[in-house]
């Protein structure tokens, strides 16, 4: 078996059954290799960037599998560099696959283009090690298949970026394939045995003198290091009160009876805010602290009424238990906290339900207060729901969402333009998965960094619907600085012609709207024939007002929009 | 005066009156100097990468100043990354200016958005070090303006890029002007006297020695080091027959009589081929041995009978001399060696004129081998005309220039989509010198990776012509491999639509044809109107064969297309 066909058989094995990527002559034998693999789909991209956020975008909807990204050697690495940073501060697993000079080139180092034309022919991958959990070049055929396995499995353990250098050669070399025999570990090795159960009977005993009143906070590492299913059991086989951090967000039904929203620090809503930093005990899931998970750091939990599980620690208080992961430690907590006294007295703490009125205003301007509310009534069950970084992902965070219905945005890395590209990976999961709708919320700004993955979603007959909020320009920045600054202006384009050019020429295969009214917008969300989603759909919603955001982000910059 | 200030002063005596890039909150505080500040126009760009394309564009049309790319944290700057290491690897001099944590965030590392969520926070700086030639976070007041004096100093005299981290508290630290009365570097120092003489007397014996018969060949140093000038006098006053390779076409005139054509190696025409490789002695300046610009490594230049002037070396035959610089040895040599005899016997060898006739075809498709000639008779003299690598790119090569025309393609880098970046910097850059009109050539596969920097052309008012090859995918990866495969397609645009959508929304600014024909290119390149290029035009050359190449692309790759 070719050492590139051992790879793909590995990243299949990994539920990668979509690999992004742009051809590049260092690739262009590897991708002779994929074409020819019946397992795994090639999905070419308009750009490496976008490659690399789709990758990215695939792998948040499946999580336990990894994104897959396929770029050549330097020009088209580096420009998937951003991608692939953002998924290692995410914690996303992705497999980033660079075509490599060949054996010979890299003794000799001739003056190839795509080098530098100093010879440094690792300075790509001396850059992407920083971003990267692990990272290969695979210069000898013995260890390639041992090196792959290593790097993959550091990929899907620890949820990070990997970083595979394959030189045009290598890729042909014939190796055994007797090592697929043994599937790669998916699971991280079991917690000791002793220090386990020292850990449940320290949370046994804080659970019990909490009398019921804990609150559950489930944020991003609950999704990352795959136990969405473990925390779902736990908090109804116990029946606490559970919240989610905006990172967080879904990973738990919003439908659950017991669930009570998002806890922001000081932008929650007052209804739990109270009962979150009251509660006498905090289950705290797979926490990330960024700032715009922790409403600019002003979460105010009391270290010494909390319990931190981690993928690889758990904090009791003020002490640590390194090594003693969730992955196990959730089953036998859930197990162990689910008598019917504890469930009892936490199903007697009352979750308030969260709704989200539509406000009556005056005008039929389209608010972002009017906005969030009246989209939250256009979701459906198993949507998948994205938040480009801006208005948007202030906006869905807002939304309560119906049941099953899945949240993507990328609230620590928050590079702008990155939604376009993820949602074509999204998308693809989500046809995989048989989930609902995929939906896209994003800025005129935003979109222009990466519009042109439209076209790949077009071209694999994805029917996202894409709304574009037009309000003239970075409103996130506005509302930083530069309030009336040029620089946050930009070009207005026509959005109703963006599909026709990005080639739907003939305007079969997508339909484009733009809503400048409630009362438009009302009636388009009404149809039908638009709620189902059989084409490819874009809305502009135009007469958006530059100086107007969703509460949160006017709270955490202070404006009086 | 504030740190941002001093740094904006350094960069417009360095010949930035543009500065390209991407706002994000950790240069917002910044750009409100830079909005304040005459010397300097600020172009938003739609992305990152784009952005540093643009930088890179404007300076090549500039030799001897700098282009500047401006980038927030993490997301921003890496996302330029690709651009910038293209300037490297091309020798192009391009200030990176990132935003930058404060200092006060530096020493407490919260995790803040945009970063990697482990407190690594100098991990992009690491990245950006492989790509530049000096760097520096500007951490300290007191040494700010010596570091920005050191690294821009750098950038202008190596001609490759810088990296400055700029703190977004530092930024407006106030420091004294005093270094200002000192104006940059912009000139090496000067050579070892001795040394020189040596040299100089060395390289007169051997012209001497070759009656004349000298073949100078040109290349992308010349433009880098800024001896354009210095060549194009050393030419004219002795005389001797010119050629360039093809990262040095048009430093000299290409309608000037003594200069014949490109020496590629094997590629090159006959006519000339001999009598470059037979001349008694070659003249070489500023050479970078590259498998593009040598015809795969085919040049048969004989170093016994060679001479090579370089930045900051000389060597003669096999020896070298280090610290012997072109820029002061060309004026030098050109006084040295253009006395009346040497003169005359150079003027005695014959230099085939480089004619370039379009081909009798019997049918009405537009070829590779007749688009090429045809729209070598549309160029005017100081047009700026730029290639795309990939089909493009050759055909450009393989078109004589008028006089004053000017060449922009990345022959090393080659990284697909460059040259939409690139060519709105060169367009601003072209504006400024009063140079003529910037017309691109572009395949449908490339421009899709960069496409929406059309919008900003449109925005800043400029009026380039914008030629898309439509021919099906990629072309030239087709010819290197998988000539069948799917993964060499791409999605067909609407081609003629793109420009009301990227902004042009009542196609008042712009207009778009398609032609299918030769005869339909041919009325079209003869009208006028058309030609004055008075507003900006995108032209979809439809129709194009899938499997049709120059002749270089063909000859290098084997095809018998």
């Amino acid at each position: 078996m070719e050492v590139g066909v051992y790879l793909l058989h590995r990243l299949e094995e990994l539920g990668a059954k979509s690999l992004f990527g742009v051809p590049g002559d260092f690739n262009l034998a590897f991708l002779d290799l994929v074409e020819d693999y019946p397992g795994i789909e090639w999905v070419g991209n308009c750009n490496e960037l976008n490659a690399a956020y789709a990758a990215d975008g695939y792998a948040r909807i499946k999580p336990g599998s990894v994104g897959a990204v396929l770029t050549t050697y330097g020009v088209g690495e580096l420009s998937a560099i951003n991608g692939i940073a953002g998924a290692y501060a995410e914690i996303v697993p992705v497999v980033h696959i660079a075509g490599f000079p060949s054996l010979d080139e890299q003794k000799h180092k001739p003056l190839l283009h795509h080098t530098l034309g100093d010879g440094r022919y690792t300075a790509y991958a001396q850059a992407a090690e920083q971003f990267a959990c692990a990272h290969t070049i695979l210069n000898h055929r013995d260890t390639a298949a041992a090196e792959i396995d290593r790097v993959l499995s550091d990929c899907i353990l620890q949820s990070r970026p990997v970083y595979i250098a394959l030189p045009t050669d290598v890729g042909y070399m014939k190796i055994s394939s007797d090592r697929l025999k043994v599937p790669l570990p998916r699971v991280p090795e079991p917690n000791n045995t002793l220090g386990e159960a020292t850990v449940i009977e320290e949370i046994l005993k804080l659970v019990e003198e909490a009398q019921g009143d804990v609150a559950v906070l489930v944020d991003v590492g609950a999704i990352r290091y795959n136990v969405v299913e473990e925390v779902r059991a736990f908090v109804e086989q116990t029946g606490f009160a559970v919240y989610a951090s905006p990172m967080g967000k879904s990973v738990v039904s919003e439908e659950y009876k017991r669930y009570g929203g998002l806890y922001i620090g000081r932008l929650t809503r007052p209804e739990i805010k109270d009962k979150i930093e009251g509660a006498k005990l905090l289950l705290s899931i797979g926490a990330l602290k960024s700032d715009l998970n922790t409403g600019n750091f002003t979460t105010n939990l009391d270290v010494g009424r909390t319990v931190e599980l981690h993928h690889a620690t758990t904090k009791i208080k003020f002490s640590e238990y390194p090594g003693i992961g969730m992955k196990y430690l959730l089953p036998k907590l859930a197990s162990v906290l689910s008598s019917a006294s504890i469930k009892s007295k936490a199903l007697s703490i009352h979750v308030p339900k969260w709704t989200y009125p539509i406000p009556q205003e005056s005008n039929d301007t389209i608010s972002q207060a009017w906005l969030w509310p009246r989209m939250a009534q256009f979701l459906k069950p198993k949507d998948v729901i994205i938040g480009e970084t801006g208005t948007s992902a202030f906006g869905v965070q807002d939304m309560p969402f119906p049941d099953g219905a899945v949240f993507v945005s990328q609230i620590l890395w928050g590079s702008i333009g990155w939604t376009v590209g993820s949602t074509l990976g999204a998308a693809i999961a989500a046809r995989e998965k048989g989930l609902g709708r995929t939906i896209l919320f994003i800025g005129d700004g935003s979109i222009q960094l990466t519009v042109q993955e439209l076209s790949t979603m077009l071209r694999e007959g994805l029917k996202p619907i894409v709304f574009i909020l037009n309000n003239s320009g970075y409103t996130i920045e506005r509302a930083i600085r530069g309030e009336n600054r040029s620089y946050n202006d930009v070009a207005n384009w026509g959005w109703t012609s963006l599909m026709k050019a990005l080639g739907d020429v003939d305007q079969t295969r997508s339909r484009s709207y733009v809503v400048n009214t409630k009362a438009e917008l009302d009636t388009l969300l009404n149809d039908e024939l638009f709620a189902l989603a059989e084409v490819m759909q874009v809305v502009e919603i135009g007469s958006m007002k530059m100086f107007d955001a969703p509460y949160a982000l006017k709270a955490s910059t202070g404006k009086k929009w």
